[in-house]
């Protein structure tokens, strides 16, 4: 997307990728410019603390974070930034990601992060999330959110179950 | 607070008031105009439905919803409005919230609503978020918060322990 | 089948048909009037408070709605209607319908919600509580049901195991 | 309340009393004819047994059960009778009844419990539907109940939060 | 086995096979003579109790009950014989035994039922300990049961890992 | 009791005993001599052992063992012995049983451990167990044993509710 | 304690103190040269980085960190030091620390942390565990470890159960 | 590797080392001198007592023990040693580790384990941390794991994802 990025959606690994995607796959069909790197906030840890500390000053209006497991990343991004930080858990090996979500979720008083379903489906929602954030001062972008919603909903009343 | 309410808090029923209250007690330490009321998405959907669907012209820039259980308020609200709706899962008599953190979290790709934590830590974060949101076009109020941050920093860093 | 519908089967999605078809056969083996469609409890709100709102009208005895995850499609309609709901819990993709369950068992009080187990087995049985509520003013159906309960038995009782 | 009963409320034990008898008030406060007594799956097998087999001839057009733990009472009762069946998830001591609604939830294929959510709210709700399902042929009492829910809308209508 | 049958290996599906199997190869294994069968607690209930209230005078010693989600056939075999049961959770499709470990474990204080593990390794060992209480008044079995262990010792000792 | 005992209950620490007196109460009411003490798996492992190997020699016919949390001391007992071992999860602190319950029933292959229910329930019902094993062998018990369960039965059909 | 402090003790609050007092108490009797602190993984996050990264050089040979919910501090803090990392999952007030146990435990690959029991036994087991960790290249300090033990073995050896 | 063993791998079963190999590469990356094998706590507990026992004699300073579903065996070995033992929970077939989790991690105060994330994660963390304890008194092995860190960081700066 052309223009300085007002999203970022970050992830702790390559790995994360295919469910990370769809957030970026949403920002992309809202034009949204943005962008999309791996910091993991484990193995490097002075990366995310650079990142998060200069996402103000880079124009960032809102970073999307993706982890998995003891999923650190999100909750540590808020702490070094007032930008608001949406957090999607990853699906895990071994717990699906019941881990992730409580993980991120369940963040003490003081640093909040706005957490979204397990998986691709919260990957998506954060990236619309993302997107209403933004349309809250762009009347331009709010139509297209509400067009958005208005052909999903017609997706949904078109849709035809077997006889 | 003085002018037209730029958040709303919501929730199901009058008992949510003694976690929700922490929300609205952050929104007051700002100094955001904002209402808080009682909507029951099972019991009033009625109200649910004009409520949401009214929101962004009564200029909310951001609705906080809580509920216990099968907690369906946010989600349903998210389903009428592009406003950007935060849950907050009230602790359940039970399963001591994590009923109401899957079902609001858990949310299908579509229709986003930002989780925070179980109870009285999710409320006030679920306002502290969205103050961060407000404080995305104002930097008056971006600075506010970011004061906030340093106080609330002073303060750990002060904290003594018994020897 | 003709006449008009006494049970409608809505769901979410059509991914859900593949758990849900299972009532719907239950129902056509007992020549139940009913109609099947996709109704969603966020992507169209509208349409689904239309639908429970008049369902006692357009003669429904019972309603059984299927949702994954966070499953508000079975307490929303049944929020909108004094029509018996029958809630189905879709298996959901990362935490395997527990989310599901708990979203619509966990109803508080005042609008009660019928649930079943978690997939299949659960909207097969949902089919059979439907057949048993309409089996109460319906001697006729009532012996067929008793019927099916033992040709049931009889083909349990006719398992053999590996010597 | 005069007349036949109409549905029955059983429980494991005079200890689920303090659950059940939200159940019983429902149906108290509805005048629908109904008996209330201690049925225990484990220690009065034969009791359940000739209770549930003799349900339809009595006249019982609904049974609610509820119980906790490994929570047996209302599937058994289900397997012997066509009679629609209600089952209540007791809060268990240690697992806080989630025991008890996995029990009751997750029936096999072929014999349904419609299941309800834990503790004193699937009580008053399995009463609740019990009234729908009796509702579905006796137009007085549906109405009845639409009242009750009118009234119920209009008491969280009229809920105060404090300033 | 020839002689009359010691143990009883009873699942409520052939399904269950694949699961209960794992005991009856164990008492093959021991030479107990034993006998396998389906019966189910919510499809066979009058079944259930003839087969449980015979048990004794049959010569049974010791029943194994396999079961899965809402496991309700060792408890009820349980309320309706003396003769020790023991309980095998069989892993269910959606959540995996934990269902049917609680629902089988979690049994109220006056009719016990032993439980073992989830799925193939519950069974074996239920069969073991099948072994175990014939073998309390058998010292020729006991002398077997404690060679097999030693042979158990002995193969783990000489198990080899890559280099 | 007068005599060798014949069945032993042990546990981690004299804490557990408010749990476990259950299961002595239970060995009393039947006259079975028995012997209590404390033993813990880990804080003791070299008792342990020297208990479980000679306690086939000592003539004990039964072993229950309580523990909680990582609840190693059933487990290990049936490691050293093939004197049956019943396990009961003593209702943990933090996560009230589950963990303890998981521990003693999730046995590998090889080592069967008879799980109880958690507390004190299922210290009782361990009693009760012990009681049916000796029984097996031992008509004028089982006869007791079968006594005990019609007084059981008839308390439970005395029982009345309120009004 | 005199010296340079060998092992730290920190927490994200003043409110973990009255658990991770029992890691203290634990360095106190063994005469371990100790810190303890309040530092913040969220509220305080560059003094965490700091105290972290500058830890092998003031002589730290081991970090009990404790914290609950999102309990972040432990990772954190093994992502800036190669410095061992002990965690203690203080119990949360929803989910009573199974969130803070599964955020701490289910680190990546890469970055380790040494995971202890939820709540005090946890405390007290990472001061132990701290304790054998400078014990490996302590003789004096091993066999005062190895009394501890012996000590703790004989105070469970005589406790004595009520009659 | 050359050299006495300094650390030891241990697991109940050879089916373990699909994941406690993980634990081993780590050990060989970084040469420090090791043995792995097989010891079951249930299926060979004479082997393990005479293991724990003599691990410090024989120059262990570490033992990592992975065990999968009512994991004893790490536990059971800190019982018998004041050598440091990392528990690493094994992948389990129902409940994907988590019942190996609780079993390691809810430990009894007085005997530590330090446990790890289930699986393959927690087997190379294990290692990691191993390694860890040995650099507390190696400068060089400490600088190659500074190296290793400072590698590992790198690698995860330099991952790209697709555009």
């Amino acid at each position: 997307m052309s223009g300085n990025p007002r999203v970022a959606v970050i992830m702790g690994s390559q790995s994360d990728w295919k469910v990370m995607r769809h957030a970026v796959e949403v920002l992309k069909e809202f034009g949204i410019p943005h962008e999309a790197r791996v910091v993991s906030a484990h193995r490097t840890p002075d990366l995310l603390y650079k990142y998060a500390a200069t996402a103000a000053d880079r124009g960032l209006r809102c970073i999307i974070a993706g982890a998995g497991g003891a999923a650190h990343l999100p909750g540590m991004v808020a702490a070094k930034t007032i930008v608001p930080v949406l957090g999607v858990p990853v699906t895990s090996r071994a717990l699906k990601g019941l881990d992730s979500l409580l993980s991120i979720a369940q963040m003490p008083r003081g640093i909040p992060v706005a957490t979204f379903a397990i998986g691709e489906a919260g990957a998506a929602n954060a990236g619309l999330f993302a997107v209403a954030l933004l349309a809250n001062g762009d009347a331009k972008l709010a139509r297209r959110l509400a067009a958005f919603r208005r052909r999903q909903t017609a997706k949904v009343r078109a849709m035809k179950l077997p006889k």
